[in-house]
């Protein structure tokens, strides 16, 4: 439905009005934009940087199309002066960003994009809309891995995710975040993501009986059985599946799991391990499923119920508990000249900036120092050069690589971020050289506020 | 990003290891399955229907594309069976539904796809994704109309909306809903639907005076001249925009509105009319944006803040105070026996339903029955035969149409339904014929749990 040749007009009409001022004006200078958070939500201890990849694949393939270009030209609002800039339109400018993976927090540039101004400006609504829905689910994802650690958990959010890309996309960052897969096709399709899943009810209720729908599903699908356990009785059904396994055996068919998805999951989970167990089936997996998120698994994993993984859908998919972040994407410097914006309530810092990282002795993050670029702070830098001249400096990073990003990240968070409970921030220092800058901008700034 | 070519694997992996069973047992009976929400999240008391329209178009096109068909071979999975089966795949099935815009509640079913049971159960993924999710906006835009009426009310979603088809189907839902228009340009160029926007921040901030930015933006965009005016200070910006705009109109150039996007919206709006007005410029309209939703809407509206419109974003395209529904898509009958689903906490109806809505005197929603199909009740019908052996019985019904039939059922919803606040659950009753069935259902049903 959404074709590639389209993605040029999924953007905010002020884009172009801006832009068409621009190209009448003559105004090509080098603007530098750069997308952070404004703040954290209550429930959330850090943020997971992901998206750069679908970032980057925009900015390399952005064009507009002849029927763009006609819907343009007829619909009364563009002069040919525009339209002719948007047809040779590419992207020339530079990207600097923090790797996919990277743990980071409010005031921080997570990208920085350096272009004449028609560029950057034109690129902002669908940068945000990639690396904003994608960091959102990878930060909500990795809150899921930190409260249980060894468990599998797949992504099983596809059906309510908000439309196809959410879907696809979700099954992405969850991978990315530490996610053992998703039960979405075409993720595993894109990115060899690894796919779980199993039946569904329909399939149980449709046959005559239970078993005989257990027995189909194993022997049409040999390498992949994991069968759900809740349509009528669930210990009555684990019973059947104890029966089955046995006979299946004896035909080089391993029953590999079950799968609970409704009632009390944490006491059907006991008792259907001692059913399995007492029939010598201990390798059998059990895993959860039915509305679960961090939240509910860190409760399972806590009580000790023996599942070995859990399926988390919608709530994930739609990130529920904060369905969206307070990421903006903000000009930084123009021409040369440094800039903030001032509106009540929604300040930013000037000029082009870096983030140091420091570390403890033990290796947990200790703080963070947003610095200008120009300025050396001690520690790592986390925003790296990716894009020059609108063209990557180096391949597209693998997804596994970035997941290992995502680890590395994850195990070096300070212990008190690691909960699911509001924790005090993270230390973050705005250097001293941007608060200057900012002093002098708003000097400068009382200028144009005058005329 | 997102191909079309794509879509037959956005779907979740059991569908297909559940085909493979069916398709292994040459199993190919007639499935009904009916999509509806199981309860009312509380901060809605109706649902708007939107998003048939793609779901008509994904079950038109809906193929197997060759390199789709070689993942699948290559991926260890499927059968030589299966992967045949898949290769002249086209839906073959029946879709009855309620027209987009129609207002319904939990138990009602809002589509039903009848068809071979493979054909039925592989399309449950995407049919509950393109539902859920344009039913979703809609049903949280008409909150926004219900409480503006008057009002201009504009979708600036499309940044934080969750990926690319999340963007551009909000805009469609709120437009069916009752919304003026959107700024997502893709909307207007696929939909014709309206196309709102003004300027950025940086726009003003990278100009090296605000009056200038304003002038520079009007002469380049003379058709379409709406100016913001909070990058500094609010009101020293009217001012500016006051002696602008009597300038321009001798060179034939008509500024519009202007736009409010932080502080207190209420009080700048005052203040701004204040000054508009007494530089003789009453027809300029004032817009405002800025983290809006219905609830906040409806306080500035309340509180007569001269406000012509609002640019809803982000809290809408992610509804974030409702981010998901509980939508499901149940097994109902197959090979012409009913069933319905047990499991404890998740129980549904059987058999193929109707819904029929009676009106009070005044017309506004008295009650429904959710009937059998084949049962006669007074009132109106809701669900219609809209594809037959696969294909539509007449034309798509056009996004303009859609949006009158929302506007009627918005115009007849009872009074106390149109409230922000909870109110008492609408009457919906279930035939007794259904629940004859249903308790039948469950004693056939206590066989196929014995084995």
């Amino acid at each position: 439905m959404i074709e590639p040749k389209a993605d040029a007009l999924l953007t905010d009409l002020y884009q172009l009005t801006m832009l068409q001022a621009y190209i009448e004006a003559d105004q090509h200078e080098t603007a530098v934009f750069e997308l952070f958070m404004r703040k954290l939500p209550p429930a959330r201890n850090f943020l997971v940087a992901a998206g750069l990849e679908q970032v980057l694949q925009f900015l390399e393939n952005l064009r507009f199309q002849p029927d763009e270009l006609e819907w343009l030209a007829n619909c009364g609002r563009f002069k040919p002066k525009l339209l002719d800039y948007l047809q040779q339109f590419h992207f020339t400018g530079a990207v600097h960003a923090m790797p996919e993976g990277t743990v980071f927090f409010p005031d921080e540039p997570i990208l920085r994009v350096t272009a004449p101004i028609a560029e950057a400006q034109l690129v902002e609504s669908r940068i945000i809309n990639l690396l904003h829905f994608q960091t959102l689910i990878a930060s909500k994802a990795a809150r899921s891995v930190l409260v249980a650690p060894g468990k599998t958990l797949v992504d099983f959010g596809m059906r309510r995710a908000h439309g196809a890309e959410a879907a696809l996309l979700a099954a992405r960052a969850a991978y990315l975040a530490g996610f053992s897969g998703t039960a979405t096709v075409l993720a595993g399709a894109l990115w060899n993501v690894p796919l779980y899943g199993t039946m569904a009810h329909s399939f149980i209720q449709l046959h005559r009986d239970e078993s005989e729908a257990f027995e189909d599903f194993a022997r049409a699908n040999p390498g992949n059985v994991v069968l759900l356990l809740d349509t009528y009785d669930t210990e009555a059904a684990a019973e059947k599946v104890s029966r089955l396994a046995k006979r299946l055996k004896n035909d080089g068919i391993n029953v590999l799991g079950v799968r609970l998805d409704s009632g009390d999951l944490g006491e059907h989970a006991r008792r259907v391990r001692r059913i399995l167990d007492t029939a010598n089936l201990t390798d059998l997996t059990i895993f959860a499923s039915g509305n679960l998120d961090e939240y509910s698994v860190a409760k399972l994993v806590a009580s000790q119920a023996p599942f070995d993984g859990f399926g988390i859908g919608t709530r994930l998919d739609a990130s529920a508990d904060v369905p969206y972040l307070d990421c903006v994407y903000k000009i930084q410097e123009y021409a040369g000249r440094p800039l903030r914006k001032r509106s009540e309530g929604k300040a930013t810092w000037p000029g082009r900036k870096q983030v140091f990282r420091s570390f403890d002795d033990d290796g947990r993050m200790g703080r963070d120092v947003v610095s200008l670029e120009t300025e050396a702070e001690p520690g790592e830098p986390l925003l790296k050069l990716v894009m020059e001249h609108g063209r990557r400096i180096e391949p597209p990073v693998e997804l596994d690589a970035a997941r290992r990003v995502a680890a590395e990240n994850l195990a070096r968070l300070p212990a008190s971020l690691r909960s699911l409970e509001p924790a005090n921030a993270y230390d973050v220092k705005i250097s001293p050289a941007i608060q200057e800058l900012a002093n002098a901008v708003d000097l400068a700034t009382n200028h144009a506020e005058r005329f």
